[in-house]
């Protein structure tokens, strides 16, 4: 039997009704080609800023995807170390050929899936695959990808402007130098743009175990006395502006809530210096935490930084996979959340003023109609997320532009973000969204909701102007 | 460039499928021109008791209209100072026009919601405009409307006939003395009908700023000592009757939650003396109203006022604009709300009576199939409400039909509310939910679950028969 | 009038675009005539081992039927004893034909709800009525039924037969002997499948009312001393292991909440020891009974039974109807639940171990996205229930598939669970299954996410190998 062919269709996820297909085909022409704004995401800067050739498929396309991974994990019962995780696992060719077989062999558990829609595309439309993943074909699949990152043309760098993205953030420790990013900047040869994004979780949460360490090494970085919570704050601002000089539009921030209220100055100094001793209880560090990130906020009216903020997962959910892997291998769970009244300390506060730009990314589909489409609505500030992790996909960003449309409108919506350390499916996940916005605005044109000229300016908007705007480029 | 034309399609918010939309516009003809009943709103009886000419077309049109003023606030950043807020704002022709300008100029941020699919019906429909509102068509639209509403066919009355209203319910305090209400159904030259509604929600939180002058007012007009909470109680069915009297068919409830346990006689009279000394705390001040308003339910079994329940709301997300502009102008923000638990003491009791019925209303749509259609397919006296505020749009009620029709069918939910204080809008909001249902209607003839006889007479019911059973009428 | 014909498209709930419909017709027809596998139903094994023919129409396709009882009690006002309700009251031909009727007289309440499809098509497909059912038919159709019921095909061993049953599973007490099943096993005439289930869930409720009677009940049944809380696992034990050596292929398990934390082995056997002295709290009733959850996790480990789990039910919600009527009568009503955290600790003990499965249900849609697709996408042994009892209906279907498939893919759900006793529906429920996962399929492959080969196989995949898989058949 001759393997069956990898042809992925142009009219791939748009509606089924022939006169609503012509429209969003019509949008979609407008929007196909311009060029992909990535505010937020996890590729190395390394990467990029020293051009490394890829080695091989597996470590450039599966290992480094936990998306991909897990599938495979819990629908095909694979091991993650057969897979090369964690990343930076020393594979040799045999293992990388065999990583990449499981996949192939197991393409049947991705069916109906984003993973599934992004592999097609990477493959088809980067890698130039025309046969189906398949125990069979990968093999043959493999070789010919690893005959592509030979090629200079299929260097980070060369990629970059294939894939024609014109800003791409990574996200950073706060006390990061930042120095491959300067290497970038200063690099005469480069014009593109990569972004450092300020992530200070970890220093944000005071009960954790570590947290009296990364406390000293951030004061010793922002050369700031840190031995109050006053020098706390001054470290942080040194260190976002660090970053801001960097370039960064924006800092990132993931807690298990969204809370964010205030303490008393004397509380929040007390409840430090408590914490810098590893007497701070849970219940205290929380309270801490949501002191701090209120403060965050307080500097990003002062430095102008866009704050991001995805809250509200389990991380690590599966302690022996944590225990042999690592972090970032899967095993993270969303749970609910609450913004209504979690959020009114920062809105209340900072939510109209003009300095201020709060983007909110949720997995809870209950929160968009229900919570952030009325609060994005009401305030300036305000920004809902499209829809992240989990929920990237083709039927979530439909349910999302239905949830949060009708009382938020197109312009307090984030734009796409990718969020992915899968470089090659970066066009491949910024098309999806394009695809799935042009099919919704479709809709709305064929049911009489909007006419063209509105509906073809709003697509070109969310691709351009909106996230421009979200993200102060 | 000559302006775009206002022309809104016949065939809006009908599915794409040529087939279904057929049949949807076949079930949308048996009910376009149906009278319209509105059980619920906030339109100020003094307009329609005294038939005063309309001002201007923002204080008509724009002012009182909070769902417009938050987007053009959040998505546009527009003071709302300049749109005439607070209601009753002195404002000159000078501002009005302005207000308008900023409407039409940010036009761009309403689409896709429901507010420029009202504006578009009411300027298109009630007023004759046939451009689009942009910054260049704004003073012609202006122009046009003033024009309008200074011919006696504009005057509230004659647009009540013109929008052919069955019957429209006013929101009234429990101490009104109904005054213009009885004006009105003693005026020989009128022969429509306008009901008043109880709504005791801020004499039902003991723990609230101004419970007691409130309660005090309350005794005195209801000429009972309300010195006990015996009493109180007393005063409360006097007042309900008053408003029977007066042609009210319903009380309307909104609390943070939706929980209704009885206290004991013994504990209800000690927290209610504690609430008058001003000694209460907010835990014992959410008992006592948990209690008040499940005997809110016990008196509506027996005066037969249908109750109506809407909870779970953050009140004046934003302080800074509660200080300046007041209550309603836009920063009250949902939260999500649970029913199966809270609600059993009051459906336990009475949920099977004849003379009750209770219908909810939720903004939080995951208890549409998790908890409203499995209780209303149960208790007798409850309605599942339609899609309120937030939620009133195409989609989201396209999205209440399709999680409560399944166990709670039709003949359980409430018909349509429009709940607005922006009287030329309620024709384009009842047509937006005789065209979804018909949509949804239409597509379950088209998928052969319904016979289309038998659609037919949902669709004509769910306007007549329906509300007019809900609500006693 | 001559009445209305009753005649089922053969087209019901496919799409309405003409192309998506003849993609999904041809799925269809691909799994429509494959055996239906039932792992979790109610039916009486009574009715199978002895093969009695059923008495009336009413108490074969009404009186059993709970989802039919609580409609026409909620919505036409019915009482519950005029349908002849509980189950097993001796009714009259008399009372058993008013009954009917008054399901006929009240079909309309029944539109657009599962119910009226599944009644459609047994009436239509098994006793071959050709009326739609209404004041008028109700007798005709009463005989119809009736003269069938009489004849040897009509009785549940030939109907078992016809419905083309491959496997069925009952639910039953941990203390009931089997006898039946045994019975049904031992006969050489029967050749179909019959299981049962193990269903402990009183036995692990310490703080329930007739707790302690029950615990000695195990005791004395599975001839083991259950004064330690290590005699009351050894008991259990024993018991599932008597189920499964008599077929069982799973245990059910349904409480309040999905917590699983274990405790101590010394403060497990001291609230054990509280609870069989009646001394025992609800708070403490309630830590055990997570604890007993996570022995039943770690017992499925050891026999290799399947976990099947649907909590966060009210149960008996309406007292006076539970007074007079007893359990199961319609007065059940779901609420919210967590599972992320609260499965942590069997999924990270078990989750991924060979033995262990557990299958997930629910009624709360919202856990789909958020928390069972993306743990079930992780954990090789979750399984994501298909929507089971309120939301087990079309539309609830496609918004299951849209919401697991982009993370769980279509291999880690549990295939269709009918969960019903009412026999004669069996076929219809399983017929809506397959129609609706067509139709998914179907809009996938006619938006070029899937090809038709691939859609194909998941379609019969779905409703053979899938099911065995998850319920080890």
């Amino acid at each position: 039997m001759s393997p069956k062919p990898l042809n992925p269709h142009p009219d791939r996820l748009f509606p089924a009704d022939p006169k609503t297909r012509d429209i969003t085909r019509e949008l979609y022409e407008a929007v196909k080609d311009l060029p992909i704004i990535s505010p937020h995401g996890h590729v190395p800067v390394e990467w990029i800023a020293d051009d490394i050739p890829f080695s091989d498929p597996t470590s450039l396309l599966l290992t480094p995807d936990h998306y991909t991974n897990r599938m495979l994990h819990g629908a095909a019962g694979v091991e993650l170390a057969d897979l090369g995780v964690p990343v930076g696992s020393k594979i040799s060719e045999e293992q990388s050929r065999a990583a990449f077989r499981l996949l192939c062999e197991n393409w049947k558990y991705l069916r109906g899936t984003p993973v599934q829609f992004w592999f097609e595309s990477e493959f088809h439309d980067v890698f130039g695959v025309k046969v189906r993943p398949s125990a069979e074909t990968a093999d043959q699949i493999y070789d010919q990808i690893q005959v592509c990152i030979e090629q200079p043309e299929y260097r980070p760098r060369a990629l970059y402007k294939r894939f024609n993205i014109e800003a791409l953030a990574t996200t950073d420790d706060p006390c990061d130098d930042l120095a491959k990013h300067q290497q970038l900047a200063d690099d005469p040869d480069w014009d593109g743009r990569v972004m450092p994004t300020f992530r200070p979780d970890k220093y944000l949460e005071p009960a954790r175990e570590g947290w009296v360490d990364l406390t000293h090494k951030l004061g010793e970085v922002a050369d700031v006395d840190v031995s109050s919570y006053k020098g706390h704050l001054e470290a942080m601002r040194t260190r976002r502006l660090y970053f801001k000089e960097r370039g960064a539009v924006s800092t990132d921030h993931s807690h298990a809530d969204a809370r964010c209220e205030r303490l008393s100055d004397t509380e929040a100094e007390r409840l430090y210096k408590s914490a810098l001793k590893g007497e701070i209880s849970v219940a205290e560090g929380d309270a801490l935490r949501r002191h701090m990130v209120n403060d965050q906020a307080r500097l990003a009216v002062e430095d102008g930084l866009v704050m991001t903020m995805h809250p509200a997962v389990v991380r690590n959910h599966d302690p022996h996979a944590f225990a042999k892997y690592g972090a970032d291998v899967g095993g993270d769970v969303p749970h609910s959340v609450e913004f209504s009244r979690a959020l009114q300390p920062i809105l209340a506060e900072y939510g109209n003023h003009d300095n201020f730009q709060l983007v909110v990314f949720t997995i809870d589909e209950t929160t968009y109609s229900r919570e952030l489409a009325p609060l994005a609505g009401y305030y300036r500030g305000l920004y809902v997320g499209a829809p992240w992790w989990f929920i990237d996909e083709a039927d979530a960003i439909m349910r999302y532009r239905r949830a949060v449309t009708g009382y938020a409108g197109f312009y307090k919506t984030s734009g796409f973000i990718d969020d992915t350390r899968a470089y090659c499916s970066i066009p491949a996940r910024h098309d999806v969204s394009r695809r799935v916005d042009s099919a919704f605005l479709g809709s709305l044109v064929a049911e009489h909701r909007l006419q063209m000229d509105e509906a073809l300016e709003v697509a070109v908007d969310l691709v351009t102007t909106q996230p421009r705007k979200v993200f102060k480029l």
